[in-house]
């Protein structure tokens, strides 16, 4: 129900409606990434473009625009400050969606739907070639939304900042430049006194390629994935879990949450790491405010960034299931499941098996990557983001400077360009501006996780004693309710008392170095 | 493209998004009957009820209506006849659209999510009196809709002929009774035939209940599905297969098409039979007429009727899934899969096996049962929906009505409305006067087979010989392609040069009940 008056009562009608056509266009996008068979790409092309057209319609047209001036001029001075906070969101969006062309809008969607099936056989068959087409359609399509949405901005800001607000609101390239700084400058190092036998590939540690080598089957895979979501309080009659090419999480409706996993092939731990990600991602979904009269369907009741987003996913992931009480607690499941004694087990102990979850082993793929290594592939994105859309870098050019700089920053070079340039989802759906929120979501989830141990004590502790379940309270009453309150750094501040900065995340990482590189 | 003049442009492009609507919503519905959550359902309505509004809308609109009207100005008498017929149809449901109040049409799509949601918890608990007020209120959403659909009727029309005319154009209940009378004479005593030693139950046989409990693991009937549709030139790139609560075939656009099964305990060959059905109305939709000017998105490029598409299904199911040479060639697969020799496998050889596939035994279930007994339950749920939709039986009655009938026709009766009344998922959703299709399914099948054997030989010989694909190839050739250029008792005029009779149904049964009656 709508916070007061007839103005409000419309928009809040509208919004509901707008809404449900947005959960229609999630659906069809589930459905194209979890079943959908190949020959069907061209006209879910055309479903999510028209769905698309009707979103801009809405969010766009005079109707709408007079539904939002009316709902502000009945705003009074005394009004909550959730119902300006709301309006103000509304009349941002509202604005930047009046600069946008329909057609663009349009081309957009079917040229992000094009990309994604263009992408998903160039992948499969390492053709960089047959998807460079589709990417620079993609970036110029891009280009023009960005220069369309330039006269909405309030302070100036480049295309490439212009593109990523929508993911990471009031973010910088400046910002970001220093918040990177310290990562580039402190974690090579890291990485390098890790390889030089400080830490995991050091002498007493079994030797890294065993463990890779010790796959698990894949019913055993999924099992172990619904364990870990049954022990995490997973609801099968809210949620749903599937396979897909790139694991993703999607909310379908307010009382319908999707995940996805994938098996890799001589990833053992990949689905159970993904999974817990996911689910991550899942439960800040499922735990946004609903049910007052200023959030859902108003922005308040959505997730505030995906730097935040991003932050949640990570904590489940890095904090928890990387952790080393959550691998001695599961250690006798997986060595149950594989039917290796403690003797025979592939990991050597539980210690191995903490190692394993944590390999500090610079690798090509960003979403297998480990917590050293993860942020360097999100500065290598960035800058060739930069490159592309600021700098005129020939698209031609991706997969040579992909390989470079992924030598320069993390030792590595892909054989092919599926381990390399093509690897994301992102580009193949137009998604520029998105990468840094991953890096962001490293940054506040240590930040968040260290003022959170500040008051309660160590997160081991707690999953030592199998009680993730308070970890979750804690998110779900200081975190979650925040909605679009505040935006990712404010979120930070309000939670933590300090501005963000890299340092609880340098500071967690040295720690988890030391502790693997220590004896059992 | 469109084959003449700009209101063909014009009405060629308000087609084809109308397709993409109903497409749209065709895809809500295989998720929601696939993978969907259960919490997800009353959104899920909000969303389909939404796609109904809309396609209502353009259904009926003043735009729409002027749409038809130009083309049909621009007509000319030289047209070619494929015109004519898609203005004519056009302009049918226009006028019938035109009759309805939008808000009949949004409320239906509600109570139609809300009833299946209803009816899926209430079947699982054999509860029919949480899903009696759900059935109430489709029923009597149903008669206004006839009522408001009145005045579009060119000849007088029953309420319950009404509703039944989006399914089987131009069917009448009178035709019906004419049809139904010779099996409702001539079925039972083949019943009592079979039940008093004459078939498959003869001691010669091995025990019924020994066939139904040789259960075949869930992953092998996954595999042996697999391998069906694989025989049957299943494409992945086009197809895609799922499980749900109850089978179906599902097109969700032009290049891509979905079926479902399911693996009922206690039937081992229900999903590898279910397969073969669901694979037979996928077939014929895979089938339509799509390139020329006439055809998609126009009405010519649909199926002509749901009897039509049932005899589709059938054929694959029952003349070729459930024949003998069929059965002779895919004896050893099975035997391999249980592990039997040819000595130990539970079916006591070929024989046995067919006659597994044919337990011509009268049962509960309508999806279980076989070809003697499968028309009865139609007749039941004829005479039922004509009694709750036009004779004010009270929704009350119902089960005991449904078990009594059962009882007189059928010779069995329910323990619990899950295997009663509550079993099938049309009334769920307000779908009355769909049933009878089922039946015209299997006599339009019949006649087709017929005409197909006297022009080409014996079925079962092609199937021995592993020769499907001729099969495929003449309704490819001879029935497919006809789209709705005639309705369904005219496409059976026009391939057998015949009016459609119940004799060739009622020949094929009397030689099949004899020929599982002999011996080896």
């Amino acid at each position: 129900m709508p916070a007061a008056g007839s103005a409000f009562t419309q928009l809040h009608q509208h919004l509901h409606h707008t809404r449900l056509l947005g959960s229609i266009s999630s659906t069809l996008y589930y459905d194209q990434n979890t079943v959908m068979p190949a020959a069907g790409a061209a006209w879910r092309g055309e479903q999510l473009a028209l769905l698309a057209r009707q979103l801009h319609e809405r969010q766009s047209s005079d109707v709408y625009a007079e539904l939002v001036a009316a709902a502000e001029a009945e705003l009074g001075a005394d009004a909550p400050p959730e119902q300006h906070r709301n309006l103000q969101l509304l009349r941002l969006e509202l604005d930047r969606q009046r600069c946008l062309d329909p057609a663009l809008v349009g081309a957009l969607a079917q040229a992000q739907s094009r990309g994604n099936a263009i992408w998903q056989d160039a992948r499969s068959r390492n053709d960089f070639a047959a998807f460079a087409p589709a990417l620079k359609e993609l970036i110029a399509l891009r280009q023009l939304q960005a220069s369309q949405l330039s006269a909405a901005e309030s302070v100036p800001r480049s295309p490439w900042e212009i593109l990523a607000q929508p993911f990471e609101p009031d973010v910088s390239k400046a910002r970001l430049d220093e918040l990177f700084a310290p990562l580039k400058a402190e974690l090579p190092p890291l990485l390098e006194q890790v390889a030089a036998g400080g830490a995991p590939s050091s002498p007493t540690a079994p030797p890294a390629v065993a463990v890779e080598r010790a796959d698990l089957p894949e019913a055993l895979q999924e099992q172990l994935c619904a364990e870990l979501l049954d022990s995490w309080g997973y609801d099968n009659s809210r949620c749903q879990r599937s396979r897909s090419a790139h694991p993703f999480s999607c909310t379908v409706g307010p009382h319908d949450f999707r995940i996805t996993t994938r098996v890799v092939p001589g990833q053992p731990l990949s689905s159970f790491l993904a999974t817990a990600h996911e689910w991550g991602h899942s439960l800040y979904e499922q735990g946004l405010p609903r049910t007052d009269d200023h959030y859902f369907p108003w922005p308040l009741g959505e997730a505030t960034s995906m730097g935040v987003h991003e932050s949640q996913s990570l904590f489940w992931e890095c904090r928890v299931a990387r952790s080393r009480a959550f691998a001695e607690r599961w250690y006798p499941r997986f060595c149950q499941g594989t039917g290796a004694g403690a003797a025979t087990d592939p990991w050597g102990g539980p210690l191995g098996f903490w190692r394993a979850l944590n390999p500090l082993k610079p690798g090509l793929i960003r979403v297998e990557a480990d917590e050293l290594s993860y942020c360097l592939h999100i500065v290598l994105r960035f800058e060739l983001e930069l490159a592309l859309l600021e700098q005129d870098m020939p698209v031609e050019d991706l997969p040579g400077q992909w390989n470079q700089r992924m030598l320069a920053l993390l030792g590595v070079e892909p054989a092919t360009d599926s381990e390399g340039c093509l690897q994301d989802i992102h580009w193949a759906e137009g998604l520029f501006g998105y990468f840094p929120s991953y890096a962001l979501g490293h940054l506040i989830s240590a930040q968040l996780s260290e003022t959170f141990e500040q008051k309660n004590g160590p997160i081991q502790d707690l999953i030592s004693a199998g009680e993730e379940s308070s970890l979750q309270a804690w998110l779900a009453g200081s975190v979650w309710p925040l909605g679009r309150s505040v935006n990712g750094e404010e979120l930070v501040e309000r939670v933590s008392g300090r501005a963000l900065s890299t340092r609880p995340f340098l500071t967690y990482l040295r720690n988890k170095v030391e502790a693997l590189s220590g004896n059992p």
